[in-house]
This record gives structure tokens, C-alpha cells and sequence, in this order.
């Protein structure tokens, strides 16, 4: 619903929602710290993961049009033009808030994308893991920046996926244990274990981030350290 | 524990929990596109809420040092030095992993802080909403810039919060609700939703990412508008 108030009518800029004066929306354009080339810098992040989908730069024209647009739009430096993301490929990142940091010169895009980010066709730009590069012997790549959270699921989900390939003799324990759904409900540790902790946390009694904390330490061990530290603690 | 080898000896760098070559750790750093003042983007992010912390530049000896040290560090561009985020304030960043983009010109800090991480005392540096802004008659800071779950859990712990400071006359329905534990375990309804969906979906039915968005839309309507689409459903 556009309401058009009489100041607005010579120079209306459609928003987040919202009706505005051109005055606020000039005053809040002009409390960015842009740098000497006019820009600062912007971070896309998906709203409900947390995911850093990309960074890029905007100038006072991009961010605008990012708030009128709801559309991440940045300012390419290599084509000195103005690019929102998903114009060639269709996947916008639908921007729900901005928020700027105490310094003025940095912003948070916090939105929702509509497909994979990067032009590769990766979910995020991060996908290049530098511990990973300097452990492996060679340059292993689409390992993606994961929370505790979704580094678990992603765990889960590839462990059940190793599971779909067909395996000669007896199945094992955990490939028994992961085909049979009541088996896994019953037995998978983590599973129940991100439930309990969860129940908790959401009645108030504990933090979440403090929850995902335990959960990292916890599996981050292997099964075999985790058995150790049960015995050892009696 | 630190193996040192005879390439090592004399330009030992301690890395990631990692025993390296200095070749493999120049490979890294030249591989990164710093840009003409031999710059890059680095984005701390919390690693068990994805929060995003703060935005910084980056040189290469800023990055070698976080890769040694393990403390996100960064290059002031307004002190032409290099600075470890938490050594004046004793807040540390520690650093898991640093993930590269696509282009090689940003990076991700990935990492738990050691206390709160802007300098206000405020948690991340993001904490002024653009939306607000221009929302509202007053400026409004202290809006941090949160994910679904995190903003979720801001919601309730706030109401819970809210019911502590004394009111005169008969507790209302909901006050008496959050002030009696039991009759609020059954009767909250997206504690037990946020439970439900969250337990289909770590038994791999859907993404955690598909649960946060129907637990984004559903509480961003109000209680009102929410029984009105119940109605109209039948």
C-alpha cells in the first residue's frame, strides 16, 4: 500500500514497507561513512542460517536502491557500475533489514536468497577452507563456512547419503542403525542429545549459542575420544 | 605439540593446530588477490550463531598472524598498523577456520569471541538497524542484527524479562502464563513448535534452514493475524 503524503509526491522512494520523506531517507544515506572512492563495504548474510552468502561494495546509489528495491544491489569496482545480485542469474538476495556498524562504514544486507549465491553455484562464495588447504596434501575445495548447527546437519545428512550406496557383505552396526529409522531414532546420540539441550534452551534455562558451544565440543571429538572421556570421568 | 622438520627449523610458523612448510603457507598468502594497497575484506563471524561480528581489513602479515596466533588480526587503515582484535580490551576473536570467497579477495574469521566484541560493549559491531531508522520518530540503536532463532530466542527471553518488574491489579492471562513454568511448557505454542519441527528435521525428513524460515514467517505474524489465518484455513 503506497500513501503518498504531500511532501513525498515530487520525489516518492518506495521502501522496506514503509513510507518515508525524502529527508530521513537522505539523512540515513548520509550517516555512512563512505570511504574516499565514495564506498563502503556490504555483507550479504542469509537471514535464517546466519550464512555470509558474499561481500561486496555499495556506493550511496547502490545502498539506496537496495532499500527501495529490497534487492541486494552493490557497486561493482571492476565495472565501475551498479549490480544487484541475481540480475543475469535470477537469484536475488530478498533483503529484509539493514543494519550498519558502529563505525558507519560496514553494513549487513540480512535477507533471503532464492538460490545459490555464488556464481560457481555454490551455496556462499566461502567455500575455500584455509585450514583445510593447509592440512590436506592437495587443494581441496567446496567446504563450505558452516555454523555449529548446520555443520552437524551437514554431517548427518552426508553420513546418510554414504549409506545410500550399495556395500557387499554384512552392513555394519551404523549403516544398520542409519537404514532403519526406528533404530536411529532410538539410538543416535546426537540426535536426542541437540533435543534435550534444545528443550532447555528454548524454556529459557540456557543460552542457544551456549547449547551449539557444547554441541561443537561434543562432536567435534571422535567416537572413540568421546568413549575415553566417559570412562575416564567413571 | 609442536614437530618441528629440518624445512622448519629456521622460519618455524605455528599454525592451526598444523605443522607446515613455509612454501605451502606462502602458497596461501600469495594466492590471496590483495587489492592496490595490498588489502583484503575480513568478516569475524561466531561460529556457533553465525552472528557476524566485525568487519575489518586484512594485509598479508595481518593474516599470517591470525593463522599463527590463532586471535583474529587485522590492518587499522587509520593507524597504518597491525591489531589483534581483544589485546587492549582482552575480548579475543579465536579462530577456528578463515574460509577465502570465490574471488580470493575476502575472508572469513570463523571463531569464538572471548567477550563482547564492539567496542560500545555491545556484542557484534552490527546493532543499528536501517529499517528502524527509517521506521521510527526516534533514532533507535541497540537493534542487533539477528538470524531467526537468535531473534526467536530475544523474543521470549524478553517477555520473560518484561513479567519480572511489578504490576499492580490481576496478573494477566499471559503474564500469569510466563510466570508458571508448567502451564507455560504446555501452553507456548512455538516452544513446542520450534521442538516439533526441529525434530523432523535433524531425523533428516527437512533442512534446519526450511524450519527456520517457517518459524520466521509464522512468528512474524501476530497473534491476531495469526488466529485470523487459522479461521480463514477453517
Amino acid at each position: 500500500m503506497h500513501l503518498l503524503t504531500n511532501d513525498m509526491s515530487s520525489s516518492f522512494i518506495p521502501t522496506i514497507g514503509l513510507v518515508l520523506g525524502p529527508l530521513k531517507f537522505d539523512t540515513l544515506l548520509d550517516s555512512v561513512k563512505w570511504d574516499e572512492k565514495g564506498l563502503a563495504v556490504a555483507i550479504a548474510q542469509n537471514v535464517d542460517t546466519g550464512a555470509i552468502l558474499m561481500q561486496g561494495f555499495i556506493n550511496r546509489e547502490a545502498l539506496a536502491t537496495t532499500i527501495s528495491s529490497k534487492k541486494a544491489t552493490f557497486y561493482s569496482r571492476s565495472r565501475t557500475t551498479l549490480w544487484t545480485k541475481g540480475e543475469t542469474s535470477m537469484n536475488f538476495i530478498n533483503v529484509y533489514d539493514i543494519f550498519l556498524d558502529c563505525d558507519r562504514d560496514s553494513i549487513i544486507y540480512l535477507g533471503k536468497p532464492d538460490g545459490p549465491t555464488c556464481h560457481t553455484g555454490s551455496e556462499t562464495c566461502y567455500y575455500t577452507s584455509v585450514l583445510n588447504f593447509l592440512n590436506q596434501s592437495q587443494a581441496e575445495e567446496n567446504n563450505l563456512a558452516m555454523t555449529t548447527l548446520y555443520s552437524l546437519e551437514s554431517r548427518v545428512t552426508q553420513r546418510k547419503e554414504e549409506l545410500l550406496v550399495p556395500q557387499n557383505g554384512k552392513p555394519s552396526w551404523t549403516r544398520r542403525l542409519l537404514l532403519d529409522d526406528k533404530l536411529l531414532c532410538s539410538k543416535i546420540r546426537y540426535l536426542d542429545f541437540i533435543l534435550e539441550i534444545l528443550k532447555i534452551s528454548v524454556h529459557g534455562c540456557v543460552k542457544v549459542e551456549e547449547v551449539l558451544q557444547v554441541l561443537r565440543l561434543r562432536f567435534s571429538q571422535s567416537g572413540v575420544e568421546e568413549k575415553k572421556s566417559r570412562k575416564a570421568q567413571g
